[in-house]
């Protein structure tokens, strides 16, 4: 019996939203990539809302597109709607959102990735971690094939032993249909990785010719977009928007839902997974919410050449009929035909503790990790660890300290941080409100934060890095020179201030004093700057922005600062902490499990004090004192 | 427990390339119809070679075309490459060919559905047939809903208990990785039918980027393309074309696949089923054609958006290690990627003895079947069965005579005939050799054969029946003149002859005698023809051939005058056989068993001899006597 054998410096297994971008970067760095799926036909499949971005999902987006990542660039070739989400709030949770051509994204996604120098995109299963020493080397598949790799990359999302419900119906298959991957998490347990379950849901798809639009209201996209991608204008992606559908769910609908609760896999204790709180299912909802009397239902195409609609915000296991019946009760539903039934998916994953900041294993060297499989949900979440474990696992072959971008830095930072600092008990979302520092990690400046980073790791070239620069120098000059430049009371000035409802001049003022205040924009104060230079639009953002919240930003910056000291202080690997006299039990037990690299990840560890960490730092000292 | 309830008139268990088109024809004919697929996605899928026609497959296409169905609109729609196959020969075996862009192909015709009126499409899995008194009442899915039907269509394809197989490697899934169907055989076998199990095989699907195609033949399409559908014009369709390349196998290849042939499960028996004689996998042409040194092998692109290419010629179910040495032994593949391994599939399947001409059931009534279900192979047989059971279901429902083909009308006739007559031990798959009137069922002429039925079935509109009208009578009296116009001998005659290699005229002929010359066709003739009327292209083609071949078409026309008379003597449904004396046995059993509707059929059956067609027909002119 022979079987195949392969070398490669990295095999990815799987292509998800995970899966595809760390396959893509450890390729663009230069490194021989294999990239395993089991089929196909799921290369960066959505398999539940047919869209990337919205609420700090999209600075997610806007963040790996920053660092050389695909997701930005693939949306912006797909998108079927885009809308800038929270507009009238201020930037720092503007939120870029897109509906997808669900088909077209992931044949676009599994096109580039074809095209993609030094990656192979294979389909099969992998069904063993090969390990010698601790140290990962490589990978089996269901076929008996042999990989060899210096590094490992799991982005298995939701198909480890996977399992679909409804109702009393259950299926052994991963997301659509598609085969589920039933051997690895026992390879994975071998070695040491435990182990857990969570599950997670989506609602029906129905048809659109069964839907009465009239009785809904239309939400159009953007008449100006803007491009999830820094290296996209305007101008190379727009085209003809299609509208989503907004209705809502009623007493009755929630009747239904509460007269069948004991029919629910979820209530009935069918499903052990545990499920995200912050993607609730309807069911979920009715009973968490008693007093709301109508939920949003979304009506969202799944793309331009098919006539499935998601209806978004109404995931849902309930049976077959109660679908039927709760769909039915809701307005323009009133006789929407079924295409594909709701339901709730379980499937096998890790808790992230298990990781380093780096995504790599503490207790297996070359092995990484990234995606739904690390306890997140999510797209883009899936995509920015992808990102991440991709380009650390390059680090590693290259001996060079990993990427960890801290809490400061960016949403990725946050995102992480979270996942192998907390022990996150259900499936990870990304969220605004997880951002301490978020004025600063805003959607619109994630170039300006990141792309000096994704150079140096090497994932963006030079043109768009000299242009980063020239962009940079112009912001910075244009608010000095803001400063400087002095308006009078003058006649005109006067005329400008009231026309837009802001007071007039007493005296003289700095342009950047008038920008600051609120009912005033860069922009609006173009015809008395006679002086100002052209600058496109991106620049004239960042310069508006920078001087309005001139104050918050100063005052983020200097918590960053103290941030900043904790992060530094770095706790040697080998630490015992058993061994440190006045630590709280409770401590030295969560310290040890997570293992934090610095002081400021271990202040993040739930069950560690204020007073714990005292102790830990004065340790430390002596520790550097006696070295 | 309640479960959902709905009533249709027909429903179809199904979307592969014959439930599209039962579900089609039946939900334009009016009736409420529902589809169901174990997978949206998989809805007119090529699991295999991506395209649609070739050699009598095309003529099937026409077909379907001319009788209302959808085929050839959807591959108009969806085509990457076309090409008339076999211009060099004569006009019987032209066969039209496209290479399909496979996502595209199954997105359009999915959008087609879910536009129809009338027509439900839906996921779910049908577990069971439902009856009463022998007589269908609908069926009943996965998660225990209940949909009445008058009349059920079962197109399961390759999805019935599907197991896919290479080397030692089992999978339990349909194509593609493709949730299978494993409940409704066993329904079946309650309701008496009787099971079989066949297989069919794929090749590899490999990375374009990966073969050398500079040691390939280009192949390119037609430069002027032929619309499948009577309904488009060229100009309609025309678009840029991908090309195919053509390469071969070789004595290594063959070398490498004899050492491994003890590998292989076929020639293992690890698999059970029985697989085509006519697409054999690549390890059957080696063991069965000793002597031959190479094998055409085609590359052709699976779509326009994909780098996947499929490797035509090429099906094995080897192991995967003997699959990389194959390939790669044939030129132009020395450094090829193999992206989804070559398999075998097996899939239960009926024996098609068990069903009227009419693809009914014969023991349950509003049972029909379609497809690799009945024991076919490939899409255009499925699409072409699926067609006549969606319109025969409907005739049921509407107490009309079922429509029955027969072989002197259409390659759907001599398909259908043959599968419910003939004990067919392997997949069917259409060849032009199995008609006997091919002369006059060709591809060009598909139209005039076929769209006076699609109109009297309903599927026809009257605007296309009136255009057929009017080119029916066109051709006629064009051929009537050119049976009367007399050309002279004169000097601009002699010269255009001598110009197309034909001998000089010695006294005057008519235009219909030069058009018959080998050398000159109708429309080389027009110079010398000055009252000729301007006609389109099509009925220029139909002149032509009809003037050309008129002997030979007399001739079949003749034949099937007298094979007629035998299809019109019908014998009575509840006729037993063991009574008529003079019977042998082989032909009791046999008649016993097929229970033919004429005596054309009986005459077909392997096993019935011409002497006991006598016999019949003396018994059945006794009984129409003593009527
Ligand atoms: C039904 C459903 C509902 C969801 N609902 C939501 C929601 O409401 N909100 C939300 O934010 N997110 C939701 N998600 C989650 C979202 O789909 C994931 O977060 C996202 O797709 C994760 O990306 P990923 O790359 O981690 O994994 P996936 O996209 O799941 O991709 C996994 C990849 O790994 C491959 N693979 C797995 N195992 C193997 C193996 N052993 N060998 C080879 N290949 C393998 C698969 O073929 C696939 O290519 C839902 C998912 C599902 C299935
Ligand atoms: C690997 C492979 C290789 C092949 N090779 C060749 C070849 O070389 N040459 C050739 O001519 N043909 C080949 N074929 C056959 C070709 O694919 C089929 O002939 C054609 O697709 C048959 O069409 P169909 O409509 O009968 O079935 P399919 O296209 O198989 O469609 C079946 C449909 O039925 C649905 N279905 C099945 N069971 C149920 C159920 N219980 N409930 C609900 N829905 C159900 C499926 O979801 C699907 O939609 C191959 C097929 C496969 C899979």
């Amino acid at each position: 019996m022979k079987n195949l054998e392969e070398f490669y410096d990295i095999v990815v297994v799987g292509a998800g939203h995970a899966g595809c971008e760390a396959a893509l970067a450890s390729a663009r760095l230069g490194f021989k990539t294999i990239c395993f799926t089991v089929s196909m036909d799921s290369i960066a499949m959505m398999p539940c809302n047919p869209n990337i971005g919205g609420s700090s999902k999209g600075h997610l987006v806007k963040e790996i597109d920053a660092l050389g990542g695909e997701m930005g660039i693939n949306i912006d070739k797909t998108y079927i709607q885009s809308k800038m989400l929270n507009r009238s709030k201020g930037p720092a949770v503007h939120s870029l959102r897109a509906q997808a051509d669900k088909k077209m994204y992931s044949m676009a996604m599994a096109q580039t990735m074809g095209n993609t120098k030094n990656l192979t995109v294979r389909q099969g299963e992998v069904t063993q971690v090969l390990t010698q020493d601790g140290k990962v080397t490589g990978v089996k598949t269901y076929s008996g094939a042999v990989y060899h790799a210096k590094a490992v990359i799991l982005t298995t999302g939701t198909y480890l032993k996977a399992r679909c419900i409804y109702g009393d119906v259950s299926n052994e298959t991963g997301p659509n249909g598609l085969q589920a991957a039933n051997y690895l998490t026992k390879s994975l347990k071998k070695l040491g990785i435990e182990m857990r379950r969570f599950k997670t849901g989506t609602p029906a798809r129905i048809d659109k010719n069964s839907i009465n639009f009239d009785k809904m209201e239309e939400q159009f996209g953007d008449e100006k977009i803007i491009p999830f991608s820094f290296t996209n204008t305007r101008e190379d992606i727009e085209r003809d928007q299609i509208s989503c559908w907004l209705t809502y769910t009623n007493e009755e609908t929630h009747e239904i839902i509460r007269e069948n609760i004991g029919r629910s896999p979820l209530f009935s204790g069918a499903i052990e997974g545990t499920g995200p709180r912050y993607c609730p299912s309807i069911e979920d909802k009715i009973v968490k919410f008693p007093d709301k009397n109508r939920h949003q239902v979304f009506i969202e195409p799944e793309g331009e050449y098919t006539n499935e609609m998601y209806v978004g915000g109404m995931s849902s296991s309930l049976p077959e009929d109660v679908q039927y019946a709760m769909y039915r009760s809701v307005t323009g539903l009133e006789n929407v035909k079924i295409i594909r039934n709701a339901y709730a998916i379980e499937y096998d994953c890790i808790n992230a503790t298990q990781l380093k900041p780096s995504l790599e294993f503490k207790e297996i060297g070359g092995l990484f990790s990234a995606g739904q499989f690390n306890g997140s949900s999510g797209y883009e979440e899936a995509a920015a660890q992808g990102l991440i474990a991709g380009i650390n696992a390059v680090r590693m072959l290259k001996e060079k300290e990993p990427l960890v971008l801290d809490r400061s830095q960016a949403y990725i930072g946050v995102l992480i941080d979270d996942l192998v600092t907390k022990e996150t008990s259900e499936p990870y979302r990304m969220m605004t409100s997880r951002a301490e520092y978020r004025l600063l990690l805003r959607q619109d400046n994630a170039d300006l934060r990141l792309s000096k980073i994704g150079y140096e790791v090497g994932l963006i070239g030079e043109e768009r890095y000299q242009k980063l620069m020239e962009k940079e120098a112009l912001i910075e000059k244009e608010i000095k020179r803001l400063n400087r430049v002095n308006v009078g009371a003058s006649r005109e000035v006067q005329n400008l201030l009231t026309g837009c409802q802001s007071t007039e001049l007493k005296s003289s003022a700095t342009m950047a004093e008038l920008i600051r205040r609120p009912e005033l924009t860069y922009d609006m104060l173009a015809p008395i700057d006679p002086n100002r230079p052209e600058y496109p639009e991106d620049v004239r953002e960042q310069v508006n922005i920078n001087i309005k919240y001139e104050g918050y930003i100063k005052r983020q910056l200097s918590q960053v600062k103290q941030f900043k000291r904790l992060e530094k202080k770095k706790i040697p690997e080998g630490i015992r902490y058993e061994e440190i006299g006045n630590l709280r039990i409770e401590a030295v037990q969560k310290l040890s499990k997570i293992r934090p690299a610095s002081i400021g990840q271990a202040s993040r560890i739930s069950g560690v004090s204020p007073a714990d960490i005292s102790v830990l730092l004065i340790f430390l000292e002596q520790l550097g004192q006696r070295a």
